[in-house]
């Protein structure tokens, strides 16, 4: 049995754990310094005492940038057998977490088959839940309900909860007196937001925040600091109410990591570029250093259809900046609830975002895995290629539908192919370009 | 009869052309502002006289960020009919530009009709028309060959074209002390170095500048300088060759200059998302704040199959850092030739980056459309959300293939939408979760 509650508490009393020494042979960095990083709360490493079959990963300063898969069941859909089939196919797409948003029927039966399979993290948001697991309108719940729920999230193996703490009365003023154009867009924000003005009561999770670090504690769940006012467009970026409610999770990650949880801090949303980097800074700083998950962020307002590419473009940059974990959106994103193949797409988009900001940070694996890549283009080596791509199996496919002739290239560039024609010079031959 | 020769002549001696005039209208910026900059070098208006189907468009500082397509008939795709439609489709998805790189068959065939039918800007790479246009081997073609082939383009109509007049034998003395991993991956530097080493002959783009210069002038042709030694992977990018190249560029610029001829600089290429801002500033710095055009810069060389994806994240750093004018690149990249959707993919994916820079870049027009596309989120108006996506048809297409049973949300969300809630809270209802 271990005598450590947390992970952040084995840390900081210098036991180095299975988890810790796991993370550290995946990230290839010695275990020393992943309990380091996990004692001083710069790293998380989400793992349920109750999640048996995790194969633990870390987020946070120093390691790789990892990305978050969302599905679930809700009342549009309900089709249990499907969402599984979409776990199973997230995690063969290298996905490092999966969270359950499901709002709507089987729940608790969906999260336990879902725990059960997952090798990768799971989280989950408790009060999307709590309208179905008490049979009860919102406001009807009482504040002592909603923690039941994320006990028995807890229980149930989730790996890291997010929880809406920093909507209280006095950030809900800041919000108020901020002239919004879309309001509060984070659902979890909202349903918070619905409660206290339907109960004129005090957000629950702020005002009994140790209750909610106890459950916390019990499990090692980790806790992801919801931003329930992050800007749902361009023009809301970066007001008033989001740096207030900033600065709540500041407080309140001081308080959790006291008790030694561990937590992660969630950012926005949608943002201009220029704003990016300037918001993982203040992140960093006003929560001091706590690894930064992000949703997004979409650069423009303008593309649904393709909000996987305006969410990579912003993911990326923001990872580049220090953000350490980022949520996928996919091409259904202010559409409609993804099918498999949106999901194929926005993990593709979030994996790329991931690795080319890993490539900005100097991570070696990722510089590595560019190198080898480029090393069999340079040699038109197209089964080497092909096996090192992201997506071996589209990379092949795109070759195949289209022959070109003369088969070390491609039809590209074809018999002007730079590479072939450069290979062609070092190996002492001429060029051969006219017409035979 | 117009008295002058290019528009930056014309903006020297402070002429407000009509195309001056035009750009002014499209950016909502007053014309004089547009002369001035034109005059500066720091916005370039390709219009060749002989392209008489244009509707100008100005390209540089202070202007919203242009996309550029690229097709054209080569040895393995000779359908001229399909290009064609490229064309038709290309500027029906409001591309800006066309760039023909046509490489073999009836490449002037397929110029002319491209000139007749485009009312965007058309730019071409006269060398890859070198061996095709002479029926010669690449080095059996002369110096004065070469700028016959250019000089038939500019008479042809072409508004831009796109010489490598930086690959200097002493730029290649810097490339072979370089140690590259994949060398030259530009196919016209790859071509010019070819005829350099095998002739052992001087660049004759560089040593008979003036000649080129001439050519530009008679018909007002746009110099776009190539980038020969662009990185074609992360490892090589913002190297010794790269950059004595790039200064090379420079040096140009201020001669075409003191000859009215307008001058573009083309950029990188393979680039982690770290070294693209400085190397925006780079070339801008070395080149006198000449517009810049780039290609990607792809951030990473590991996903082929979604290089929309990588070069959609580089392009629209690179152009919120100042980057003009940005090169799509489809998904088949890498792989074989775009289709007609892959090309779509490839317009879409640049378009957002170009917007998304634009947003960075303060620009009113671009922030006016995510205004309206946010008012009509937060008011749930379906109809004015599809009128005003950047694909209105897949965007639409999207939401109608999975209806939710709330009719004034989507399935992403469902009864949980946040928007559907706090408007209800808004209007003094109370949010309605519970299962009827």
């Amino acid at each position: 049995m271990r005598d450590y509650t947390t992970q952040m508490e084995a840390a900081k009393r210098e036991i180095i754990t299975p988890q810790m020494a796991r993370v550290a042979e995946k990230e290839g960095l010695p275990a020393e310094q992943v309990r380091k990083l996990v004692a001083t709360g710069q790293v998380v490493i989400p793992a349920n005492k109750n999640h048996r079959s995790l194969d633990p990963q870390g987020i946070g300063r120093g390691l790789r940038t990892k990305i978050n898969v969302n599905l679930g069941i809700s009342r549009d859909c309900s089709d249990i057998d499907l969402e599984l089939e979409k776990v199973q196919k997230a995690i063969e797409l290298k996905a490092d977490s999966i969270m359950d948003l499901s709002s709507y029927g089987e729940t608790s039966f969906f999260r336990k088959k879902l725990i059960e399979l997952a090798s990768v993290m799971v989280g989950t948001v408790p009060i999307y839940d709590a309208v179905g697991f008490h049979m009860k309108e919102l406001s009807e719940i009482t504040a002592d309900e909603l923690f039941d729920v994320a006990a028995e999230h807890a229980r149930s193996g989730v790996d890291f909860m997010t929880i809406h703490a920093g909507i209280t009365r006095s950030t809900m003023e800041h919000f108020k007196r901020t002239e919004r154009q879309t309001g509060i867009v984070s659902r979890g924000g909202s349903l918070l937001y619905a409660w206290m003005e339907e109960t004129g009561k005090e957000n629950p999770f702020y005002e009994n925040f140790d209750k909610l670090l106890e459950i916390c504690k019990e499990y090692d769940v980790v806790l992801s600091l919801g931003d329930g006012l992050r800007p749902g467009s361009i023009h809301d970026a970066t007001d008033g109410a989001q740096i207030a409610e900033l600065i709540v999770l500041g407080e309140l990650t001081k308080r959790a990591w006291a008790e030694s949880v561990q937590v992660m801090i969630e950012g926005p949303g949608h943002m201009a570029i220029n704003e990016i980097a300037p918001n993982v800074l203040l992140a960093k700083k006003l929560c001091h250093g706590a690894p930064f998950y992000v949703l997004g962020p979409l650069v423009t307002d303008v593309a649904p259809g393709y909000d996987h590419i305006t969410s990579a473009i912003g993911g990326a940059v923001a990872a580049a900046a220090g953000a350490d974990f980022l949520c996928y959106v996919t091409p259904a994103e202010h559409l409609r609830l993804p099918t498999l193949e949106d999901m194929k797409e926005g993990i593709m988009a979030a994996r790329i975002a991931a690795h080319a900001a890993d490539i900005a940070k100097g991570c070696k694996q990722a510089r590595e895995w560019d190198w080898q890549m480029s090393e069999a283009r340079a040699e038109l080596d197209w089964e080497r290629q092909f096996q090192l791509a992201m997506d071996p199996e589209k990379a092949r496919r795109y070759r195949q539908e289209s022959s070109p002739q003369d088969a070390d290239s491609c039809t590209m560039c074809g018999h002007m192919c730079s590479l072939r024609n450069m290979k062609r010079i070092r190996e002492g031959k001429r060029v051969q370009l006219a017409c035979n």
